[in-house]
């Protein structure tokens, strides 16, 4: 028997990829909540099951399955045409977005819409502009299709324009085209911060002036607790620059597996034309459970009215619980989204502090390093509030906030 | 307003595509559909629904979505370990093949697994090898990636590995590097043959002699109607050169979206590290309904002892009819799978012949063009016996047979 040697089968594209720090940390905790071990985690990226209503969307499923043939077939590679329907009547709704149901591609989550939107943009080499951190998933996923990503810098209300602004100068300086910006401009992953409608405005004219295309990436829109005066991208774009990746996945549940493209012209062609081979479609039972979870006003009975204020409530745990225990540290303030992002002092390391964390004090965080685009965010961990209760938010920031006065506070 | 020209966004690989001939036959059928005429397809690549038990499918959605939190969540990115577990058991005991379940992989359908695994094995310019013909869409997929696809034709025992042996001593002696052979061996699509035993043993030694790997796709595995004695390659490999994409596509239905692979070494360690950006996980409530039918016992209960006889039964009804309306024509017998491959006289045009039956005959079948990879087929038309029903598989094909005998009988 000859050993295959598999490694010299691998496609180059294999090696861009850098390991995935949430899957380690889940992993890790895993293997201690196996041992026995009960934890706290503040380290999840999902809405809340208890605030999903499980119930009836397990009443929906049955209803489907047993009256719907077409909820066990293929559907057009697309999504079916009722949820692409619904959807543009949602959107238009709900956040403000006039979108024909022809330019929505149903996917694979927003994952999905991502990944698929690279593969239609991106050729290795390219230079696409995120904000600097970023949701690393997408940075994996542009990485792996060979994009090098050029990080511009957040604060408190989302992607410094000024700073894209001399960046794109000077790239353009340099001869060295840009392909694409890609942003989360509500409830960003992982500062939690967003976007103020001066900086989107500013956002939109910088991409017209240098003519780029928008990647508008509305995971958190709705999970929006105040400012409710701030549009999306898209709803301001003139110019059909913006290019959407949504996803039902923090209303309905990120296990359903429901995100959407919403794009125009040769983009959308070309997302058609390359969507049927990489996954043939969006699961049909999904589908059909989002189709009636909106058609039947579930979305404001269910998620508007009990859910949204369940989040609100939560955040304003997690903020007051980081005052009371951590009143000199920097940390942001979210008013959408499900994170807030802690910094231990400078130089601390975010990576050390979350091991520490998990093994003395049963606390599950994110190291916000690798979210950065750079070598910056050495001393950031990312804190999520969506998931965990109430209780086990202030529990969890008093546990933290004792190592962290243990370890940084003489 | 600027108009923004989309197409100069585009990265180089979109370019690679060419259109699906299945979804242009499937979108002019149901235009004609829309306009209220009744049609009878034999073009589906689908199980039939009816021999889905969707009641107690939808009873499975409904206790699980209500009992298990689990089911509205992310999952780990290669699957619920129940799954994973359940899914080597079944493969032990259905597929006789021998894979642990930490060797698996849950992917979004079959399309899913073999779009994942070209993303980590090919490079652009890669020459990867393939029946000719094969599925479309894991050539498409394939080609997306940048493959150059060299096919080897298939008789009635499957690939012809003498003519593969050739081909390869060629391509090695001009030093040209053949990346993987991408084979179905059993109910192949389009052509609805299964490889022969001597053929498999064959394969195996010419891939062990050019150490090349083998992507074995299963999808038709269970359902085989004879030929009980031919095992999956998979079975057969004992160098570890055979990575499996599987798929419940053909037994749960194709909406569900549940696919595997089975891999092991540095490719089950690239699928792992780069599956999580491009999809985040297969649908949880897919896979937790996969889980329980597995797990009760339905596989045998409902697939093996009622839908695999009905799909037996049509498709001695499909070669009856064709034997009886077209004694004097060629097609192929399968023994598994659910396509019969029929040959029009040489010369004659599949793509004309498939638009002028469901013009006048209200007859859809896939013209077999598009499945091959080079310029031979054009009188191939591929049809389907598993959706359709007993009597619109005898009268699809007399009224195929009709026009046959109008155009080419004199």
């Amino acid at each position: 028997m000859i050993p295959v040697m598999y490694a010299r089968y691998l496609a180059g594209r294999a090696n861009w990829i850098k390991g995935s720090a949430l899957a380690d940390v889940m992993k890790k905790a895993s293997e201690l909540q196996k041992k026995g071990r009960r934890l706290i985690s503040l380290a999840a990226g999902d809405p809340d099951p208890s605030l999903i209503p499980r119930s009836v969307l397990g009443e929906l499923a049955r209803e489907i399955l047993e009256n719907e043939p077409k909820s066990v077939m293929y559907t057009p590679a697309n999504g079916i045409p009722e949820l692409r329907e619904e959807l543009a009547d949602f959107l238009k709704r709900y956040d403000g977005v006039d979108v024909p149901p022809e330019n929505i591609v149903i996917t694979i989550g927003g994952t999905g819409a991502l990944d698929l939107l690279g593969r239609v943009l991106i050729d290795p080499g390219d230079m696409v502009i995120t904000e600097n951190p970023s949701y690393i998933n997408t940075l994996l996923a542009f990485e792996q299709l060979g994009a090098r990503i050029e990080g511009v810098p957040v604060d408190e209300n989302g992607m410094r324009t000024d700073v894209l602004e001399e960046k794109l100068r000077r790239l353009a300086s340099e001869g060295r085209k840009v392909k694409f910006i890609y942003t989360i401009p509500t409830g960003q992953n992982p500062m939690g911060v967003t976007m103020s409608a001066e900086r989107r405005k500013a956002l939109l004219e910088i991409a017209s002036q240098y003519d780029l295309l928008i990647i508008e990436d509305t995971a958190y829109n709705f999970m929006m607790y105040e400012g409710g005066n701030i549009r999306p991208l898209k709803a301001l774009d003139d110019e059909g620059r913006v290019v959407v990746a949504g996803t039902l996945s923090k209303v309905l549940g990120t296990g359903f597996r429901i995100g959407w493209i919403a794009a125009e012209g040769e983009v959308l062609r070309k997302v058609l034309m390359q969507k049927q081979p990489i996954d043939f479609c969006a699961p049909a039972i999904s589908q059909y459970i989002a189709l009636e979870y909106l058609r039947r006003g579930y979305f404001e009975e269910y998620h508007l009215k009990k859910a949204l204020p369940a989040y609100r409530e939560k955040r304003d745990i997690m903020v007051a619980s980081l005052e009371e225990n951590l009143p000199w540290a920097s940390f942001t303030r979210p008013i959408a989204g499900m994170f807030i992002m802690l910094f231990l002092p400078e130089n601390a390391s975010g990576m050390e502090f979350a091991g520490e964390l998990m093994e003395k004090e049963g606390v599950v965080v994110v190291p916000g390093k690798p979210f950065y685009t750079d070598d910056s965010g050495i001393n950031a961990i990312r804190l999520n509030f969506s998931r965990p209760s109430g209780e086990e938010i202030s529990e969890g920031i008093r546990r933290l906030a004792r190592l962290y006065r243990e370890k940084f506070v003489s």
